[in-house]
């Protein structure tokens, strides 16, 4: 990605759509040169999914493309690593002082676990790093300095040895609901409590500080009690400390919208004055043949499982490019429907754009550089990724030019040297640089080295049996031997032979 | 890696140099099916480097030992990323606050950039993820919590803000110097201080708690000052966290075997009443051409620098797992020298057992499970690797039993199904479980999954031009379009035939 001005000429504005205001608005930065970011992350508690991955490509996305419009771009996304584990009979929190701690439970070793296959596997999908990934249970002190300014302000109480946040009090000066439209009628009646419910003024209120019970175990001292933070602080905590009271874009999937993004909003109000951030983005969820993805629904699919095939639900397995490119072939903020076709025909359309990109790369080695051409197809694409991230557009542009190349690669047409040059640059852009989509992980997602040698290997076979049945054995045995020295193994089986490459 | 007692046959005493003690003993731990572990890991402000790479490799292969011996292991590496950055000039701490803080230098930015790309490097070096890898500045309660029960039993001292502990009366009851063999004289006149000094009692003394100039970005509340942790106390924290007050191991360099862990016992031990560790190991260093490594020398190259051989004193690029063997080459309490010589022999050594173990593998197909053998070559390697990690005389072993395969290999020499058996699994066990040398990238080094594609693609290309000589357009043209249909291109030149993959 190159932050050196020369995507100068091709810069747009950028307009997203903010949940805050339900219009589509142009992007305008608080500073000209750095731009702030903050996007939810995972509950590191369990397996990686397809609505982790959505999120994680969402916001690369628009990382990706606001380092294009050559901003600064301090993107922060948080690990929530404070769960509410506790103890069970087994593995209970030990009575004995002498017994060393290495014998009990001990949740940072299941979040430490979960935290690195999430980066693995978003590293894995071609979401850049980014540039900080706080820990909610590394910033206990920013979340308990936030309630000590919330409870200085009057709007929050304690109530045996937790702080809850006042709801009701700051709806007196304060709009609460605003951002998910929402009145406090609806909430109240909407509200579910099946924590302390007895602790609380108002079914709306939340816990922004929780006294821990005996059995549980992640705890830290505070000047209330022995607890841990209520479950919306952090966001508040944790970007003020790396963004600033006020930064420009707030990101999260739409499930996040209420209550957390609203007990944000109303948090960081109460503390500083105003609301954190100016642009909320949403991406919508994903759904498996129409119905909802959920463990309780039994048709949870974990990003391992797409990767190895191994679940009832998959056909077969699926590449991470090609599921990154599955996703971004519906906008963000259209809800996307999961079935293997969907996924199939993802991956046939991802070798489409690759074999077609690297035609243009064969087609003309001279690349002409400074021209002063348009190049129509990337502004085309760069108004569609512009216009809050409309990828299926800029996707369905390329396959347009998919068209002309192919037909210039079969001779039928002939194109400028210069055309040419624009179309490589158009797909090295968008297809690259924008999209994520990396050329290598690419082919292999369609085929590439694996499906290479799984290629020559079918047609050695064959070619092998057939030699065979022609009673050749000289040549039978030479294609045995010479792939037993490269540590390829064949195994005859009354169906057929399989091959096996010593690893 | 199994731990599912199917070594159990195999298990051995392990001993361990310890430093405390200065002498080998036989490693018991605290629990029989529990031990904790203990590293110091890195400083996140700059690049990996071979002293890295040797630290996590060695403790890596303890790690490893430890789980083949059944052992339930919870390995903590800590992430030291609370440094003494200060804004300069152009960054200078913001005084308007209504400026958004994304504008201002962010340290977080820079440790998670270095934190990220250490992580990587390990990984590629076959080192395993430890169970937890905890963040100095994700702990900043419990250095608190730490300073304050030594200043509870008065051994530590307020001066400016700052907290420091006592050495002197530290020394009237307890012996400081024991880890180091150094009596307080010496240590006195070997102490610098170029920070600091005048709020010191004793030069001798080191702080708990720093109280933060004005200019200093990474900053906490505290009962003493907004500040940060002296840099001992985040080990005997964290450790304490994780692994309780007493646990079986404590690892690292041997540059921090003074002051660093003195000061951390003597932390424990004022602090709980006994020192944090049972047995403390620490690894050598790594020399280049007889002289010692450091920026300050020009002499330090990166780990990105091997693996592209992109550095003045490199010949050419090493993969990561050639260094891990070619460390592995050294037991850990001796120096190493580097040179491209040594590392270049450590390519060709590599290269002989891999190629050594995949004869194994294809000499004899019928794997005999459950045999009554003694296996001596597992278990001569695994007395030398239970012998203070003495890897060296482990892949010794397995040299002398490379002229053995050879020879099988040759058919000069016949060994039973059984013996065959038992060198394949000594050198899968040895190399890839205790060695962690993984195949596949430890092949790629040398060849591997490329070198499979490369062997089937000489043999198609050898049938195909074969086919043409015989007039057989049929089979050269089947060939020539199945490898396409794989991202295959066959380009034919008047010296023969090239080959493409799509990449």
């Amino acid at each position: 990605m190159s932050n050196n001005n020369s995507n100068e000429r091709f810069r747009k504005d950028i307009f997203l759509h903010n949940s805050l205001t339900r219009k589509k608005e142009l992007f305008e930065p608080i500073s000209q040169e750095v731009v702030g970011m903050y996007v939810c992350g995972p509950t590191v508690y369990g397996e990686g999914h397809l609505g982790h991955a959505r999120s994680a490509i969402t916001f690369d996305i628009l990382f990706r493309l606001l380092r294009f419009n050559d901003y600064k771009v301090r993107y922060v996304r948080n690990i929530t690593d404070v769960g509410h584990l506790e103890n069970d009979a087994d593995n209970g929190e030990d009575k004995l002082a002498k017994q060393a701690r290495v014998e009990k439970l001990e949740p940072m070793e299941v979040a430490q676990h979960y935290t690195n296959s999430y980066r693995a596997q978003m590293a894995k999908m071609g979401c850049l790093s980014p540039s900080i990934e706080p820990l909610a249970s590394g910033h206990i002190i920013e979340q308990i300095e936030l309630t000590r300014q919330i409870l200085d302000k009057g709007l929050a109480y304690e109530s045996n040895g937790s702080i809850y946040f006042d709801v009701q009090k700051y709806a007196q000066s304060h709009r609460y609901g605003e951002l998910s439209g929402r009145n406090l009628d609806d909430i109240i009646s909407g509200t579910r409590d099946l924590d302390g419910q007895s602790e609380k003024r108002f079914s709306a209120d939340f816990a922004l500080w929780k006294k821990a019970s005996p059995e549980h175990i992640m705890r830290w001292p505070s000047p209330w009690s022995d607890g841990f933070p209520g479950w919306h602080a952090e966001c508040s905590a944790m970007s003020r400390k790396y963004l600033g009271e006020t930064f420009d874009i707030h990101g999260g999937g739409m499930d996040l919208l209420f209550p957390h993004h609203e007990c944000e909003i109303a948090q960081s109000t109460a503390a500083y004055g105003h609301s954190p951030a100016r642009y909320w983005l949403h991406n919508n969820m994903i759904t498996l043949e129409g119905k909802k993805m959920g463990k309780s629904l039994g048709n949870a699919i974990s990003l391992t499982q797409f990767f190895t095939g191994d679940h009832k639900l998959l056909d077969r397995a699926y590449s991470a490019m090609v599921i990154r490119f599955f996703i971004l072939t519906a906008q963000y903020r259209s809800t996307l429907d999961f079935s293997n076709e969907a996924l199939i025909a993802a991956e046939k359309g991802l070798f489409r754009l690759l074999s077609a990109q690297e035609a243009l790369h064969k087609l003309d080695k001279s690349q002409i550089t400074g021209h002063k051409s348009q190049n129509e197809l990337l502004n085309k694409c760069l108004e569609a990724i512009c216009d809050d991230m409309n990828t299926p557009i800029a996707i369905a542009h390329l396959f347009d030019a998919v068209k002309t190349v192919n037909s210039v690669v079969d001779g039928k047409e002939k194109l400028s040297a210069e055309a040419i040059s624009d179309l490589r640059m158009a797909f090295d852009l968008v297809l690259g640089e924008l999209l994520g989509i990396s050329t290598q992980e690419g082919v292999a997602a369609s085929g590439g080295a694996d499906e290479a040698l799984g290629g020559a290997m079918e047609l050695l076979i064959e070619m092998r049996s057939e030699a065979k049945k022609a009673r050749d054995f000289a040549t039978s045995d030479k294609i045995r031997n010479s792939l037993a020295e490269v540590g390829i193994t064949l195994k005859d089986r009354p169906d057929g032979t399989d091959w096996e490459l010593k690893k």
